[in-house]
């Protein structure tokens, strides 16, 4: 399974505020400027690469406090699977959208794969973490906001070992939010 | 005194590892790679720019335990102020070559400024958290290694306040390392 990253960061390097907050990420920037073709930074394009999506539950209750009407959906309608080992349910908004998960990852790659699936979107500070730490992930797209935050809950968590980026590649936006990419290059 | 950084980090945003290494900034990406005109990463066309430096007691140290015979010192002879509460004499291989101050940093920049002083380079991890906190960074050089720590010394400490920033510009060497630039926008 390939897996892959698309997330957004402050400038500083965090997903959200101490208390969970992205609103920072909606007003950061000049959101006036013209952005042509780049309205949704990839986005959409993304999206279209990925038949899958795995998330930690803290992701998923961040998504869920949004309460997202259907036709603001942005995930599609590829199959979502929530990492928990403490809730078996997903909340009434999510009902049918997400399905949870307790167990292995290895163990959920393998039941994704053998239902034919084969590039899956990675999302959460944690289970970005601990994909990294299992050598999952093969790429990521950072894209980073244009402020310090100053404090909140960081991209990056603690890793077990150092982990080599190739292939780097950089977008400054019209807007001021900077983009990068890179392959993972594990050892 | 415009206060500029210029500074080098991991892809997760670490100046050092916790130990106070920065080996894996020379090893990091490829340093095989045709970088042409851009050798130093800009790093010369910065120093150009600048007429004194201002960095903290562990920068001091980094940069003592380097050793560095005269012909490899970095920062040509511009003025070098080292903020520290506690030492009051550099390391021997430093004497002659910095200052060290301790006080106020408004303070200091008044006294520099009175010396005809005009363009700061400040270096450091905890002092370029503390001239964030006092509104005094101008504008930032961020030079990221294409490699995750997963751990170390922050470049980014915690701030008083958020700070937006403008004018993002991102660059990706032929070595993988990622430059972006942002002036600094205080509300």
């Amino acid at each position: 399974m390939k897996c892959s990253v698309f997330i957004a960061t402050s400038a500083d390097g965090y997903i959200a505020t101490i208390e969970g907050a992205v609103d920072w990420l909606h007003t950061a920037g000049n959101p006036e400027a013209d952005r042509g073709d780049n309205a949704d930074m990839g986005f959409g394009a993304f999206m279209a690469s990925v038949d899958c999506m795995i998330m930690g539950r803290k992701c998923m209750e961040m998504i869920s406090s949004m309460n997202l009407p259907p036709e603001q959906w942005p995930y599609g309608d590829i199959a979502i699977v929530v990492l928990s080992n403490t809730l078996t349910t997903p909340p009434d908004n999510l009902q049918g959208r997400v399905a949870m998960f307790s167990g292995e990852i290895t163990d959920l790659l393998k039941e994704l794969e053998s239902k034919g699936l084969k590039h899956a979107y990675i999302d959460g500070g944690a289970t970005i973490t601990s994909f990294l730490n299992l050598k999952l992930i093969d790429d990521m797209t950072i894209t980073r906001a244009p402020l310090l935050l100053g404090g909140g809950i960081p991209l990056f968590g603690k890793l077990d070992h150092q982990i080599n980026l190739i292939n780097a590649s950089a977008t400054a936006f019209e807007n001021d939010f900077i983009q990068i990419k890179y392959q993972v290059h594990y050892l």
